[in-house]
């Protein structure tokens, strides 16, 4: 977020993006950050959303993932509450352990967008998910054997797949992230 | 890339980065798409690239990339091309060969950005790499039983750390990319 002169100079202030130039780099800023949540069911099942993307004009299977706080003074906690608020909007599924896995740039030549992986665990389904009134999600809980198949089939079909996804696996197998 | 009444409503054009209105919903749109190159050395090390990135003010450790023609016209094969001169240019390995692997979304809800996963193969070292007159670019040849260990260093020192690499490294597990 631009809020001083040594921050780059604002190209253009839109509704929620601002195009802003820095040292001859034009990038864009965003003023939240993005928590993204890795989360497995009990039934070793990873929980991704479909939803239509307007910016790449398709649908995508991603992780849950929503805006959260990135004011000063927002603390650790209200990130982590924040995340699972949108894990359970999103999903209809609840956390009893929200743990903070490792933030990573989205797109590190284009956005100062920070992309905050948090680890949802101790799953509890409590709703049908589908997101707020404005969003049109729909809800899937994969079983880990059947996961590389069916990405695989949606990419096939036509969907944008989030490469985060992929991430999500991987840490799954090194044991950082996935019960 | 806004180029009809269809494609939304531009708010305003850089020199690179276009902000774009399209359904009430705000997007970054570029005229490029992003090839990213996933390459493992024959000593089974996989390439990566250090640099300063303005966007995030911080040193990232990330694929080997480099923007790539999206004209209409852009084949595939002049596609593979391009992705292969900018890894022989960030790296100084020259690839043997160069196979699509996935397009995927950078940020779904933020940009038309799409990454275009390269698996660089049959890798031959035939110079220094480091990038153009205008980058500067520290190469990293990491070998696989090292890989979990280095990335969790270079994080703990403060870089950021673009996610691909782990969709890279899922990938190399599954079978989908790396020798």
């Amino acid at each position: 977020m631009v809020d001083s002169k040594d921050n780059g100079r604002l190209l253009y202030a839109g509704r929620y993006l601002q195009l802003v130039e820095r040292d001859d780099w034009e990038l864009v800023s965003r003023r939240h950050r993005v928590a993204v949540l890795v989360a497995w069911t009990p039934a070793d099942e990873i929980l991704l959303v479909e939803q239509f993307r307007i910016p790449v004009a398709s649908r995508t299977i991603e992780l849950p993932a929503g805006l959260v706080g990135d004011q000063p003074g927002s603390e650790q906690e209200a990130l982590l509450d924040a995340a699972g608020r949108e894990l359970e909007e999103e999903t209809g599924w609840r956390a009893g352990r929200l743990e903070r896995l490792m933030d990573c740039p989205s797109s590190a030549g284009l956005t100062d967008e920070i992309a905050m992986f948090v680890r949802a665990s101790e799953l509890e389904r409590v709703g049908q998910g589908g997101g707020d009134a404005t969003e049109d999600i729909v809800v899937h809980a994969v079983p880990r054997r059947e996961i590389d198949d069916w990405l695989a089939a949606r990419y096939e079909q036509g969907f944008a797949i989030d490469p985060k996804i992929f991430a999500a696996l991987y840490w799954s197998r090194t044991g950082q992230a996935g019960d």
